[in-house]
């Protein structure tokens, strides 16, 4: 069956027609639209439109709140924390990241730590937002656990991504946005879909051993950190999925580790919460408050050619930048439309049809 | 043959005294002793006394100035870029921490970027600065190209090393110093002086092809992005690496990529240089910029406590916190002594002769 076929607007329209139905204000419909549908269009479709019922029902169990008072809670020159009010992570995400510009645009560097949020759609939307202003920009988040630490048999991190964004003057930026476990969930469930193997290195069973099923997390099994195994750096993968965590909630008063709410509502909360909601954390670097922001763009033109230009193994084109396939997905996908897994569009017209959207 | 075991105070005075023979500041040769042989005690052993004789020579056909005027050539309330005058990394270094330090006390954070230094020993010495004062430390580097990136046959980034340094309160702090590639160059060292193979995923040959041979990077091959392959998130590993280098160099105005300078004075300079020596970056996060440091140390002792007491696979006896191994090393060595590699022991004891310093 061919996946049905929609353009960009139409999607961003649906989506902010039921965030307006579950409450929220005009502004906040808009942007958590606009956060949600760049998933999809940047193809990292398990954090766009697949997870928009996900967000309603948590509104539905009163776990997300669609009229939050986001507010700065703590302060200093150059760092804040956000307080997100359980409102959704899509909306919360963006209010923070602005602090962070503003607070560098003034002050060189800008850092705000969020707590009292939920999923935030893809991390590349927030530190994106640095790139306009001359500044890089950083985005990380921690999430409900399923990677196993290396030795361990229990799920304590998230998949918990990074993304550090880069401006360039010619060359298109520099954008590397990726969970720090070997591979991410959403490739899971892609092999679910099609019934197929993982590669070794991916999963482990609940007792820890090698795993190709992709359902084996279903079985108490987990996700392993970048690396896959001790010999192959998985404790320098769990380092950075830490890193994450404790930036991310430690710093902000947040859940932290097996602590942190699941996404889904049909999963309890933990009843010991050692902070609020999921937490995130956010950068914004201008850039001459190091050299002239000229200088260093031209500088990163002649550090992408080069590193695209390199001579590659048999049978490669070229040296992949961070952010070109995305950037090139994305040109694709607002010109020829976005095509949802059927799941997807069967589950939105329900959604649609209960709310009284029409896809 | 059994290594040659020598106290660490014996072993400070004599890296001391050789600093001081190539010109040195008394206060340069403290510095520069303190943190070559922090890498001894903690471990890693191929940053410290190992490389003492790399950088005399380093000196000796002027690569390394033993006067350098550092100074800040470029500020702003929260950064720094730092010119390194051609100094020891050794001292460059610590002089930069101290100015993000500086930074985070009055402005909640601070940013250094440095240029024109070289090998700057371990970037776990660097970081850990700030933990006396309540704040988080993170230190990179770049380093000379031994690294070929996800599809690459081209040597085009160093190990490029990152730690974090982050305080807790009754546990130790949680220290993550990790190089950005599977495993580090000292890891093929060992290897290579034990005559032993390496893992499939260390190194490539110069086509880009499978290698178990640690002599493999003689014969044009390369280490290889934390990852090991792309199905396994060697693109990841890139993108890490690719942050350091940028952060390190590109900001600060140092070499980048393929044209950091190379450590071993016998190798030529790149001819066609695009910055100045070899670029570090580094970072001080002040904890009540966030949130109390006597809360959010509390809870570090919690997540560190959670973690190590997860449930384990079979036959591990915990899960390892990042910091633990070091701290237990340096622990033991400044108890039992640091044996020496019989190499590294003869290679300092002629060191001494021509500069007229007793091991």
């Amino acid at each position: 069956m061919e996946n049905p076929n929609f353009s960009y607007q139409h999607l961003w329209q649906f989506a902010h027609d039921i965030f307006l139905k579950i409450g929220c204000s005009p502004d906040h419909a808009r942007q958590a639209s606009d956060v949600l549908l760049s998933a999809d269009l940047r193809g990292i479709d398990s954090h766009g439109l697949a997870r928009l019922s996900g967000y309603v029902r948590l509104w539905e169990v009163k776990r997300v709140n669609s009229t939050p008072n986001i507010r700065i809670v703590h302060e200093s020159p150059s760092t804040a924390v956000v307080d997100g009010d359980q409102g959704l992570g899509l909306v919360i995400a963006p209010y923070a990241m602005e602090i962070a510009i503003a607070k560098a645009r003034t002050c060189g560097t800008g850092w705000v730590a969020v707590k009292n949020s939920n999923h935030f759609g893809i991390a590349g939307y927030h530190a994106m937002k640095a790139l306009q202003h001359d500044m890089i920009g950083i985005a990380m988040t921690n999430a409900s656990p399923l990677v196993a630490p290396t030795f361990s048999v229990e799920r304590l991190l998230g998949t918990n991504p990074i993304c550090v964004a880069i401006p360039a003057d010619k060359q298109p930026p520099f954008v590397a946005d990726f969970a720090t476990t070997t591979a991410a969930n959403g490739k899971l469930e892609i092999l679910q879909r099609k019934n197929q193997e993982a590669p070794v290195g991916w999963i482990q069973t609940k007792d820890g051993g090698p795993s190709t099923n992709p359902h084996e997390l279903k079985d108490g099994g987990a996700l392993i950190p970048l690396g896959s195994d001790r010999e192959h750096g998985s404790h320098k993968g769990f380092c950075l999925g830490a890193w994450v965590d404790i930036f991310s909630a430690v710093l902000s008063g947040a859940n932290y580790g097996p602590w942190v709410p699941p996404f889904v509502s049909f999963l309890a909360l933990p009843n010991d919460p050692v902070g609020d909601g999921i937490g995130h954390f956010f950068g914004a670097l201008r850039i001459d408050a190091f050299r002239p922001a000229n200088e260093f763009k031209h500088h990163m033109d002649n550090w992408i050619s080069r590193f695209r230009s390199a001579k590659t193994i048999a049978g490669q084109l070229h040296v992949i930048i961070p952010g070109d396939p995305e950037r090139e997905c994305e040109e694709q996908r607002r010109k020829d439309g976005i095509a949802l897994d059927p799941k997807v569009a069967d589950d939105l017209k329900q959604l649609g049809e209960k709310l009284g959207v029409k896809l």
